[in-house]
């Protein structure tokens, strides 16, 4: 896996700096709201949706500057959706990523809005992105909007999610929480790499799959972190999903049959690979590297 | 002015079922969601943006149909602040447009995803409009979330608000507030307005001018308001600025000489428009609107 941590630093290391160079200073005012926003964007977040952004369209020949602002854009939404999931009507949560929440550094006001305001400029990023031509941008645009959103996106999957608090779930509907909370915009970030890279309408369909499978076991293993790992190595509070009575698939599978279950999705996302021409080696790792994970 | 009654309802009604047909049912799942968009979104607004919007647009000879959905994304942005601005940690209200504040009728954490999804959901629905060039709709999400955003746009005025309570702040302070809370977004309904209609740069420097003297008399009239009328008339909780110790026009300068400035500077707006070759009357009448509004 030497290969692949290497392709992970680079991409931490040029998201990080795209994402420096499209916020506002932290000296520039309102100087809180732009702390507020750096506190959350730079908290070491792992950039596993850049990654598969970077990864999907590199093997279709996309240049890293096409993939660049998109990668940025993309991190941004997520973040804007952790500051927004901790808040205290939501998660209520006062650790991520191993440092205090939004709302617990600045306040619950501020933290609402530097997840608004991330939000509008994942989208303006896109909107100005000189590398790629207006259509590509508006399709980018149009994608990760729907992926965001409602009523099949992350925002609808956040409120099935709080929907179902208290509840017990079919796996159908665990499943439908996942699509939307994690694995809509994990897809996003993979079919926005084939569109960049100027994909086939089959290379993108089997990208989706891929994405699709990649986004669920992405899912499972955080719901199994959460079981089996302490707070210090996850860098947030851990056993949370059990306190809350979530519907997750350790809480209906449990721990064992869900780790057999993972390995299955895996080999299901290698598979999707199959029908691509191109090198799908880093693709391969990616998944690798996402059921082996440990935080 | 009964003609520009008519020019505002026949927006209300088009805006409103565009927003109906972009909008999820409420009975499509998560229900809760798009329930709370609903109730927020069909309050009886008075769509002064979208109308701000098709004035401009139709001054320069654009279609109907061209200025339809950036109407209502503009609109889903104005509603998305809304919801936000009205949260316990923000300002607090109960009552907006005279009914429960969205955060009432369906908790925190609802209110605050309802407000999120109406901000993705107005990009995606410039993003997907049909009846303009990509090239047009890039660049009208890009000056959009400039004015949404930070750092001089809605987002950054919000928190400069924040920022100030209990403070006294100079007329400069409160001018900066103004322009980013309610000016911004003002000032990009007319400039998006121009930009469909294909106006010159001449123009659309002269309607960027009549737009931030709007914004500025629409948000002292509002201050206004706030100080003179009853809770009744404005459909929200009146004297909330006073009671929060908000800096406004009034508590500065007093009501008498607020009005005297008011109508100054709904000279300038007019005189802003002296340069424009294309017939003015109904964005002249706007102005003479806002300056006479009582609600």
């Amino acid at each position: 896996m030497i290969e692949l941590t290497q392709f992970l630093d680079a991409v931490r290391r040029d998201v990080d700096s795209t994402l420096d160079l499209l916020v506002p200073r932290a000296d520039v005012e309102p100087r809180r709201l732009h702390e507020a926003i750096r506190w959350s964007l730079f908290a070491g977040g792992k950039r596993i949706r850049p990654a598969i952004l970077m990864a999907v369209g590199r093997t279709f020949g996309a240049a890293d500057e096409q993939l660049a602002r998109t990668s940025a854009a993309i991190e941004m939404i997520h973040t804007y959706s952790l500051i927004h999931d901790d808040l205290p009507s939501m998660d209520d949560d006062d650790m991520r990523r191993g440092k205090a929440t939004c709302h617990k550094q600045f306040g619950e006001a501020t933290a609402i809005l530097a997840g608004d305001v991330l939000q509008t400029l994942a989208f303006k990023t896109i909107a100005e992105d000189e590398n790629l031509t207006p259509e590509i941008r508006i399709k980018l645009i149009s994608i990760i909007a729907a992926a965001a959103g409602t009523p099949t996106g992350m925002v609808a999957g956040q409120q099935l999610d709080l929907d179902a608090e208290g509840q017990t779930l079919s796996i159908g509907e665990i499943e439908q929480i996942h699509r939307g909370k994690t694995g809509a915009i994990i897809s996003a970030s993979a079919l926005a790499g084939a569109i960049i890279g100027g994909s086939s309408d089959d290379e993108q369909s089997s990208i989706e799959k891929y994405a699709s499978k990649l986004g669920l076991l992405f899912q499972i293993t955080d719901d199994l972190l959460d079981v089996t790992q302490q707070s210090e190595t996850l860098g947030k509070t851990a056993g949370k999903d059990a306190a809350a009575e979530k519907a997750t698939y350790p809480s209906h599978f449990g721990v064992e049959q869900t780790g057999i279950m993972a390995k299955y999705i895996h080999n299901e996302a290698c598979d999707a690979l199959l029908s691509i021409k191109c090198d799908t080696k880093l693709l391969n790792m990616l998944a690798d590297f996402i059921v082996n994970r440990t935080r």
